[in-house]
């Protein structure tokens, strides 16, 4: 089983609107919730595509149960750490000019406590792949402590992606910008090295339209989308993770892997909400993404 | 007892932001939430000043419940109609330059039963005053069916406050631009009339930093505010009810009510949000508000 662990849970709701003009009064046209935050994102894609997985998450308040809710309703295994805050809302304002606004709740402050159950709630799930996504709300423990024997992905940013690489994550995924600010190296292949000699088994870079590069203990590559998608980006990341952990858990060449991830992220770009993706899209292009090996 | 009714409740959120800027991704610095929507307000107005008040109201989901608990823990008398829609949310955005943007969503639809359940609510609670107050959510019988006996306050605006004036309410009170919506007239004397005419009683018109003007069965009087205040004046038209509704109970002359109107409206200017009342200037300001009668 891929176990997903999301320790700042968020119920994404998306307002539809004519304009967003600031200082005035808008009416919502329409309104949208959905359970979101990175690791539940990715739970969702590997839902659909089959896969075995379990969205541990921290839930709390009225926000919390609704998460819990729409887990429930699209059938994703869910194993949900009650916490005494509210878990957060972040807001997506799609305006009539296309603009994309986002206002995003600081996540609640975790107890000692509340960070345990979290982490013996993976332990007991005794994942074949571990994927911890996300930012840490405060009062969360590192995610260093959360990585056991099975392989995992670590897919966070700044201190929390420091700290977690002594618990040697399998693979770690910055973006390019995350990845610079962590270095402060402008190189990505260079860059992806130090975090290798920190402790990350192998360093996958989202590119954006450029498609990933992958530093690993056995090659280098860049995989390359067969042509440049225009949509909902909010959720490519989440999707590249969710195919590397299906790849870890069926001990599949790094080719291989990133040829499905590359397709995966532009399923992602395609779908409406995060989470969502196009499963033909998915399916024409994998046969399509250009994967080069590089030189080290 | 006052009763205050209120078809379409909302969460009111207050998100604090060092800036708003259309297709930037935000982290809002601070949530409040607080049971809103504007019957829940002149409620939350009068329970501050120590009148026997009921706020029946709305609720419904996750949101409903948030409503429901916050006037439990400010100890505010509720008769909650459950309905199986969401409650709405209004969210206002404080940016730090100083403007305040607000995002409403839309009411859920009532069915027929949810809206006879509210009538039959405010009909057993048997009020001194009615308070009937904002926008009729989709599928809501008219105003005009609530009204009884008792001494009435309609604050509602368009087609909700054309259609309640069959009911005869005792006071009807629209700010300025409502009045020139609902009867095309610029001279709010005139416009007054006509809605005295159509069916109110009397008709207070909310004029901002101007004050207050009444056009009632007994005479035509201005109420002016000794200084003009900076703040929140999302709640002042509620205080202003508020005010009247409490001048009904007691059977007070039409100057002692405004003048009382008057000044509860700066106090709610000077609290930090709506339903909020400043005690100390509404002391001070009703010996200073200056009340003058006009020639009909």
């Amino acid at each position: 089983m891929i176990v997903t662990v999301t320790p700042n849970t968020a119920l994404d709701v998306t307002y539809t609107m004519d304009g967003l003009r600031p200082g005035d009064v808008h009416r919502v046209r329409e309104v949208r919730h959905r359970a979101g935050g990175k690791g539940v994102n990715v739970a969702r894609v590997l839902h659909t595509l089959g896969a075995d997985v379990r969205a541990i998450f921290t839930a709390g308040g009225s926000t919390g149960a609704a998460v819990v809710g729409d887990l429930a309703a699209a059938g994703i295994a869910a194993g949900v750490v009650p916490i005494g805050g509210e878990t957060r809302r972040t807001t997506t304002v799609l305006a009539g000019d296309g603009s994309v606004t986002l206002l995003n709740e600081p996540g609640p402050r975790l107890t000692g406590d509340e960070w345990q159950a979290l982490a013996a709630a993976v332990r007991a799930r005794k994942p074949d792949v571990l994927v911890c996504s996300g930012s840490l709300p405060p009062g969360a423990g590192g995610y260093a402590g959360l990585f056991g024997d099975a392989p995992s992905i670590l897919d966070t940013s700044g201190d929390a992606l420091l700290a977690g690489l002594a618990g040697k994550p399998t693979v770690v995924k910055p973006n390019a910008d995350e990845l610079r600010e962590v270095t402060g190296l402008r190189d990505p292949v260079a860059a992806a090295a130090e975090l290798r000699k920190a402790g990350a088994g192998a360093v996958v870079v989202s590119l954006g339209p450029e498609g990933l590069l992958a530093v690993t203990g056995s090659g280098t590559w860049h995989a390359a989308p067969s042509t440049v998608l225009r949509g909902n980006t909010t959720g490519a990341g989440d999707a590249v993770v969710a195919a590397l952990a299906l790849g870890l858990s069926r001990v599949e060449p790094w080719p291989d892997i990133l040829r499905r991830a590359v397709a995966l992220s532009g399923a992602a770009v395609l779908g409406p909400l995060a989470g969502d993706v196009d499963l033909a899209h998915y399916q024409a292009e994998q046969g399509l993404v250009a994967v080069r090996a590089r030189p080290d």
